[in-house]
């Protein structure tokens, strides 16, 4: 059984987080100049565990095992939410290069190994799961062409371009190399913690869709427009807010969650009624139908609002991601190893967050894992796990991957 | 009887919206680039006028007339709202150097004069009426020191360094110098036009209050967080904000407005549960009882917010400004010339917004003159008003300064 060195783990992930270090956390969006770097630095690490490292055209940092024999591929992302926390998506792609020295230090292993995937921009600042989409032939160069920052609006070529690398081939997944895919994360939720338990083993991805939702009305000065006469986008945008949270708490499932996280009024001053406003809403599910409910809430609502008036509303959809199943293989694989390093202190449960295991889903067998998060809290910088459940985490995640590579050479 | 000289005024309006021009109107936001070279295009204007120009400590440009005799101070302001019209402000200032080259070429008014200011910042990018305010000695170098940009943060010792104004003197009002304050601008809302009026004689300014609303969460991961356990701080706001809207339709007088111009959650992103969210709130009316009424529903419902929880919610006053009566005399001068040039055609009405004249008027009497604002715009670069009323206005504008300055001869 490979055996994983917890101090040598958590050493690389201290180091990792000096790269846009923020509070408790990190700071560091995809293709930031602390991005870029900690690519060059996670590819060296990579090199170090014997794996061939390279960073492809769409900023993905691959490792690959010279040689033959069955491969596993493991990966996360690197990137972080603005102000996030120093684990998210940075210790599943750690772990799996700490599983590679430990297959690399077990002659029993020897044949089969493991490969790693940092997926560019899981957190989605120019496009969710950029990376991982185009390893699995989802992202086309128009795609490329076409994608800007969310926040500034920075075009996608551009920002590679600056990074260093625009021109180089992207990485395309091959199904016959691998296994399959395998993937590591912190819950970010406090299901595990509330249950007293140290693993996940992940049998779904939540749905998740995203909408952008846009008011029209006509921008005037606050003092002199009558308020008969206003045709005030932000306070469209507040009434429409308010009914939509209403709504979706009667029409919602147990589990189903929903969101807005952004709303802008333009031009956004004091003395200006807002001639334009917008809110991003996301909401996610575990069930396709009742992810079809929610948005035929929404639909409802914007139908209703734009025969009231007076301010016009449109809907965007930015994304409509499904539920995905992981492997039924890899979970018994995930569930034995948890059982033997965590006896009766492991549980099945579905992801409420999206991952990059959803994308390569498509063309590889997946599986995740999750370890707990202290108080379920993450993308914030106070985000956090117990050191032993890092450890613990890793152990079980390299005795699985075990397990899979084993059956696969038999 | 002073004459003054459409074409030459129209032109000068013309060229002082080139610095800045955004579409039709103009965006030119105190201390930018443009504004600080359009002060320096004001200043030489003025010296053409047969005006000694200079721009003081805090970004006032004020032209002074040689010699002795009574004296009237006219101006207004020539920074903008964000992507603002071109006249707002800006035509004031120019009617006062169109009347100083009136009086000069008029020998009838040898010995009187007037002079003319440009008041930084009326719009408030650092604060509201900063350089009548420091005119008017209510502008301490600690409020200098405290005061930063409302978008971007500049502290505004930083914006007058890069400006070239820091370390001058800031001129100061000598009472004894001035008959008194008058002040012409768009009326920015659509009274004249619906009245068939070309000419508006102020009779009071609106009070204004502005608060900042602040409502604090806890930040956390939009997917993993189950709702029952949410301190959404956006969910808080549109909710807050629901209610205001409500209860003041509910609470205000026939001519009362209010307005939240800006709507910030914090971090912004799609993906996480906002920690912190704030709105910036504005209301306005002529009645001290009315802005006392309004007021209390707001404290009300920050009460019972902070009751019902989950969400703390803290109210800032950013500013708290009474109506203010303008001159009756000066009402008077402005009607008479109104009817000899406009029989008929003119009303006396309050502002219902906020201008430099309801702060020059701590010290010097004041009146104000209204011309139409077409469709009732202004703070949007479509604001514009027909040449023919701009002309007429300042015609009106010089007479009634002729006949204010000849009563203070007598």
């Amino acid at each position: 059984m490979p055996k994983i060195d917890g101090a040598r783990l958590i050493a690389d992930l201290k180091r990792m987080a000096d790269f846009g270090r923020y509070k408790t956390g990190v700071h560091r969006p995809t293709f930031s100049p602390q991005d870029v770097e900690s690519r060059h630095w996670l590819a060296s690490r990579m090199e170090e565990a014997g794996l061939e490292a390279s960073i492809d055209g769409i900023g993905n940092v691959i490792g690959r095992r010279p040689g033959d024999g069955p491969r596993l591929l493991m990966g996360s992302h690197t990137d972080t939410q603005p102000q996030g926390g120093w684990l998210d998506g940075v210790m599943g792609v750690l772990y799996g290069v700490e599983v590679a020295r430990a297959f690399r230090d077990d002659p029993a292993l020897a044949g089969v190994g493991v490969e790693v995937a940092s997926w560019a921009d899981e957190e989605s600042h120019y496009m969710s799961f950029l990376g991982s989409k185009s390893f699995v032939g989802e992202l086309s160069e128009a795609d490329i062409d076409a994608t800007r920052n969310r926040d500034d609006g920075t075009p996608l070529r551009e920002a590679l371009a600056r990074s260093g690398f625009a021109g180089r081939p992207r990485a395309a997944v091959d199904p016959a190399r691998y296994v399959g895919y395998l993937e590591a994360h912190i819950e970010q939720g406090g299901y595990l913690e509330s249950e007293a338990r140290r693993i996940g083993v992940v049998t779904s991805i939540v749905g998740i869709h995203g909408y952008r939702v846009t008011f029209t009305g006509v921008q005037n000065h606050a003092g002199t427009t009558p308020m008969p006469i206003r045709k005030d986008a932000g306070v469209a945008l507040v009434r429409f807010c308010n009914a939509l949270y209403e709504r979706f708490a009667a029409a919602s499932g147990p589990r189903s969650v929903w969101t807005v996280g952004r709303i802008l009024l333009e031009p956004g001053a004091p003395a200006i009624i807002p001639g334009r406003a917008e809110m991003l809403l996301q909401f996610r599910d575990g069930e396709p139908a009742t992810m079809a409910r929610l948005e035929g809430v929404l639909d409802q609502l914007v139908a209703e609002t734009n025969q009231s008036g007076p301010c016009p509303v449109a809907v965007e959809v930015l994304s409509r991601t499904p539920p995905t199943i992981m492997d039924d293989r890899f979970q018994q694989a995930l569930a034995a190893a948890a059982e033997v390093h965590a006896p009766g202190n492991w549980m099945a449960m579905p992801s409420a967050a999206g991952h990059d295991a959803q994308i390569i889903a498509h063309r590889l067998p997946a599986g995740m894992m999750f370890v707990p998060s202290i108080g379920g809290v993450s993308h914030h910088y106070s985000e956090d796990t117990d050191e032993a459940d890092i450890v613990l985490g890793c152990q079980v995640f390299a005795d699985a991957a075990a397990r899979i590579l084993e059956a696969a050479r038999r």
